[in-house]
């Protein structure tokens, strides 16, 4: 029992040595570059089987570095969120598809932002920006909600392709809010059936662009103000010295002070001595 | 009359109570399904009926809500922007509308808003941003004007589709200012007959965007602004803790040097005692 | 001579009195109403004259405002750029304009702008941002115009009516600055004669709005850095009275000191006297 | 050897100093201007010998200028990036090109940023701004490199012009990002083929969208840190005075004090005399 333990400890510092993570990073780079070469039919036509020969050596590579992984760290693997994307990345690697889902393989790639701190970092603090906006994309939804219903309602029968059912509505609306040609393209069109769709059309854009905006000023104000916070403890400690180094000026008058008693009551002593 | 006082104030405590606001929030939520349900063809067929029963028994519930708020609270009731809110929304529903305004009884679906404290609440700081801004729309809405007024008299003629008269340009204007179309399918077809055309178009984005811009940042530095008031209550007492901290030193000096000034007054007692 | 000094003070106050300040803005927003209606050919016909000729009567008590400013200042009326700005208005509304450039007479509409105390406010922020951006401006032209050369030599030839010449080119790479039809209508046409212009364009889009993104920044940083400025003077009385507040009670300490020291004096002159 | 220093001393001098660095600028905008007129085809029939004269004059003096700065300043003047920057566009000019290329000579305008000090400044700005968003940057590639594969693997047979290759998707991915034709110009048509193709277009969208988002956070944040870092130590020297100027009232009670105890021992030294 002890020695599996010993085991899986040197198993798990393997695994996680800068060379073999440097390794698993040239293979995500290799594998990325492999992905890519398969994307051209012709390359594909020459070399096709050979890229897909190293394709699944380097997928094998990676199941053996999950599987000791999950081997030294038991089910506290699952715990860590970026050891369930690479078991999750990989899964679906194994997962044999044929037909337009076998790109997803692709997503392998994406085991560069777990592997590489950077980025890692980066993604972190993207996520990290998320729960602080969740109300405010909760808002939007419902936004967009009751404006597709009422698009259906109005304009589903006229324009089917653009409002027949709900879904449909959505998509237009996500589509006027980037506003991508939400003008020439949507609101002038069916203006020419509903003179006055641009009651519908001129708010929601507005609405659905202020509260992008503020969900936008939403993320700038938390990212300064958790930056703030870190920067104060710092600034209370530099006062801090501010504060202590003027001190240390009356800190000496009041010593220069003391001294000037204990003298004048050595003087009173000898005074009670001469007594 | 007492007796009544306390029945509102049972029913109020009742209408309030975190049982009822969840089967609220609840009823909501499934109306907002009838209502999307009630935007598909194929499903009204079928169902049609039933779903309009139970959106009839939601609405009944809701009106009913509404009464006893106002039984519970009176006219103070209409104090508070939410009820008024709730109630413009239930109004809306119960007028008997055929045709395509009928689609706007799931403006109901909003009451989504009222009712989740978190929505609530973003809402309020969305409309706390809009007096800042006020002024800045205000000159928004003269440039657009004047804009208009020029575009109106210049291309009105010659591109009535856009520029017919001052509410089509307005709404071109503002087609423009959102970047969508405003060069290829504006402001080209235009300076084939004005060649000169670009001296309108270029500086009123110009303008437009640059004022736009100036709006949002007026919202960003607001929002900052409050934000830092706040933090420098907490600082000011902070900063106040770090110098009180680093006085204490000195509180303890002072200190001393009082007790050994008293035991220096004691020692001159006992000279004179001695004498 | 200071009779007419007197005469010149009182016309100054008069004309700058609260009732006439209401009055002309009233009448400006009259006179906006007015030049709104004119754009329509059909009021036209009917009101034409009417409306033409409350413009004029309008513009006659503009020139009289204008005049008695100037008599009541003198040169000095020519001081303050707001002044400069009526003066222009008014004076390009006084040029007898036929054609197009008769609809220049509705910028007398934006004296409001000079007359509302809160839209001056405003514009004068908005003027106050532009020197903090002049450089990052002057360096956007050099781009465009480095751009603009090269995609003259580059396209001209084949695609002249975007890049037949300097300002052609210039007005084209505004259009792909602000992103519109970049790519549909732009840069893939012109990719089938060249197919490697991508290399023109992804690079000048990325530079062009990176600059941009950077001048909006610079507006924002310039923006909260003189506010706070500001709060810093508020900041440094509070913390001084912070400091003063935690001081107070070490100034009671050497207070006390001081007595006990007074009281030990007394002490000794009494000891001295019993001598 | 000596007698070279000082000559390479002077040289230095001369080359740099002010008169000599408004000449290069003037000659600079005067070289920018003959490139301009020289993309007009009709006025290169007339002028063109004379402006290509101009040309390879100032481009004369401009190689003289880079000669003696290299003479004067030796191996060291390819230290300061600035001056290799001039020297590569000197370089690039006097390759002897025909066709398309032979517009970069072009990019010799864009010494004006190397020379005049204020742009120089900006630009040095803007490159400062890079490092810290090159992780964001890296990610974004990550994304984009996956996203194409995914879509040439897709969309690739059925929309060869779009999606035939790696380097087309990845061009339609950046389209699609600054939201150009993104929906109505290419993800409808390909919905026409794949229904579900919104389930690629939509979440693209505002992946790349939020990370570009977040990159223009980063530098937004990062202006500012650096900002309030500097503006920090102002502060804190502020801070400084003014608890030195409240402590100053308590250095001068300690002060009087001592006095008082100084007073004090003189008194006990007299009663030891007349002892």
């Amino acid at each position: 029992m002890q020695a599996e333990a010993g085991l899986r400890a040197r198993v798990g510092a393997f695994i996680e040595s800068a060379p073999i993570q440097r390794l698993i990073i040239t293979l995500i780079l290799i594998n990325a570059a492999i992905l890519g070469l398969a994307t051209s039919p012709a390359l594909m036509e020459k070399t096709g089987p050979w890229l897909m020969y190293a394709d699944r050596i380097i997928l094998g590579i990676f199941v053996v570095e999950i599987l000791l992984k999950l081997y030294a760290q038991g089910l506290s693997f699952f715990r860590r969120p970026w050891n369930v994307f690479d078991f999750l990345v990989i899964t679906i690697a194994l997962i044999p598809t044929t037909g337009p889902l076998a790109v997803l393989r692709v997503l392998r790639v994406l085991r560069l932002v777990s592997m590489v701190p950077k980025l890692r970092f980066i993604v972190e603090a993207l996520l990290k920006a998320i729960p602080g906006i969740l109300s405010i994309f909760a808002l939007l939804i419902l936004l967009f909600y009751v404006f597709a219903v009422i698009a259906t309602g109005l304009f589903g029968q006229a324009y089917p392709d653009w409002f027949g059912h709900l879904g449909r509505a959505m998509y237009t609306l996500f589509q006027v809010m980037t506003l991508e040609s939400w003008s020439m393209g949507i609101s002038r069109p069916v203006m020419e059936t509903f003179p006055w769709a641009w009651l519908f059309f001129v708010p929601f854009i507005l609405i659905a662009t202020f509260t992008m905006l503020n969900l936008f000023i939403a993320i700038i104000v938390n990212t300064m103000q958790s930056m703030q916070e870190e920067q104060q403890k710092f600034e209370h400690e530099a006062i801090g010295e501010v504060v202590h180094a003027e001190n240390a000026q009356l800190h000496e008058d009041l010593k220069a002070l003391r001294q000037e008693i204990a003298s004048l009551r050595q003087e009173i002593s000898q005074l009670r001595r001469e007594d």
